[in-house]
């Protein structure tokens, strides 16, 4: 593939060191690993390969790959989450907690500045939490497969979509026009952030389009 | 007028007591009297009438009457911005105010979950904070103005969009097909709590529209 390809991709990530398996796109293989999440969305992801969709490893393998290809791959940390750093470990005075009415205890997720902590150990009125990504430091094993590619216009729109806020052809519609496309959406709010990335992402990969309308439609009830 | 009349209309606000302006729509009086707020966007302001855009006493005013005509009306607390509560002052430790970071002076205005006091006295380890609205309790004189009504289905959606999103012709294209119409808006962005208010008093106050098209849209640059 080629750096800019919209493709879909189907993959199994674990960590090489357990064998755990920490994301994955089957539902069948979730239930039969006994990992299943109700509330996950399984199924096969588009992405655009070398955009930065996916962690560097895999983009840079995804580009040594065909289509219908399956690959297993390992990715060293520097290519997926990064190396874990001493220094994202605090030490935070028990009493912070206290102040919150937090009880800290061993093991839980805090969350700071809306970065995520586990809570390591606590002793001496002090509370050491780990800020390194869970998978920081990690070589990771990704079974990757590339499902198929896609090049019609109005797909990759839809790609981008998905991706981003996981809209489809039954909650959103688009007209594409020229070098113009509708986007429009009933009864879902899409944050003005997630619009700007793919407005951002439509004008950076599909260079037939010069122009976004992003459309909301309500209903007299 | 009759409620749900779309009318412009000019004024000025005084305090009863004390003869003070606190709000007026006129750009050379402002100046004149010594009170221009180069921020703020002067004016006739566009409203329904007896649909809460206003303090009650007023719509209640707006009701007698005529477009063009002026008069001069007295409004009670309770028609306006209610009486003044008791309850509503409250007497706050001076160490939550260190806790953070803030030194408590009287006469300033704090915020406490979005509600706006203000710092009445400090002593004995404790403020005291009145979070009373400043025009609380006050009998207000009105100046008030009608200075044409709108009938015109387009510019009735022009006074919903400049009264809720100061969006005007220059910033906002508006198209209407039989009960449809497409607000368009461009390098501007509007709170969807907005554009729901814009949507509801659509619907509620112009029975040709059954649906609303709330467009943003990005060129490539």
């Amino acid at each position: 593939m080629q750096k800019g390809d919209f493709v879909y991709i189907k993959y199994i990530g674990k960590i090489k060191e357990s064998g755990e398996i920490f994301d994955l796109t089957d539902e069948e293989i979730a239930k039969k690993e006994g990992i299943y999440n109700p509330e996950f969305k399984y199924g096969e992801i588009p992405i655009i390969v070398g955009a930065g969709f996916v962690i560097k490893g895999l983009d840079e393998e995804l580009e040594k790959m065909n289509v219908g290809e399956k690959r297993i791959v390992e990715i060293l940390p520097e290519k997926a989450f990064g190396e874990r750093r001493d220094d994202l470990i605090k030490l935070i005075p028990e009493s912070e907690f206290k102040k919150q009415n937090i009880e800290p205890k061993v093991g839980e997720f805090i969350n700071i500045n809306g970065i995520s902590g586990r809570i390591v150990s606590i002793s001496g009125g002090r509370v050491k939490v780990d800020f390194n990504h869970p998978l920081a430091g990690k070589t990771l094993v990704y079974e990757i497969e590339i499902t198929k590619q896609v090049t019609d216009l109005k797909e990759k729109i839809y790609c981008i979509l998905k991706y981003f806020s996981n809209l489809d052809e039954a909650t959103a519609k688009v007209n594409i026009e020229n070098e113009n496309v509708e986007i429009e959406i009933k009864d879902i709010k899409i944050a003005s952030r997630l619009k700007e990335e793919i407005v951002k992402n439509i004008f950076t990969w599909i260079k037939e389009i010069k122009k976004v309308k992003f459309s909301e439609v309500f209903e007299k009830k």
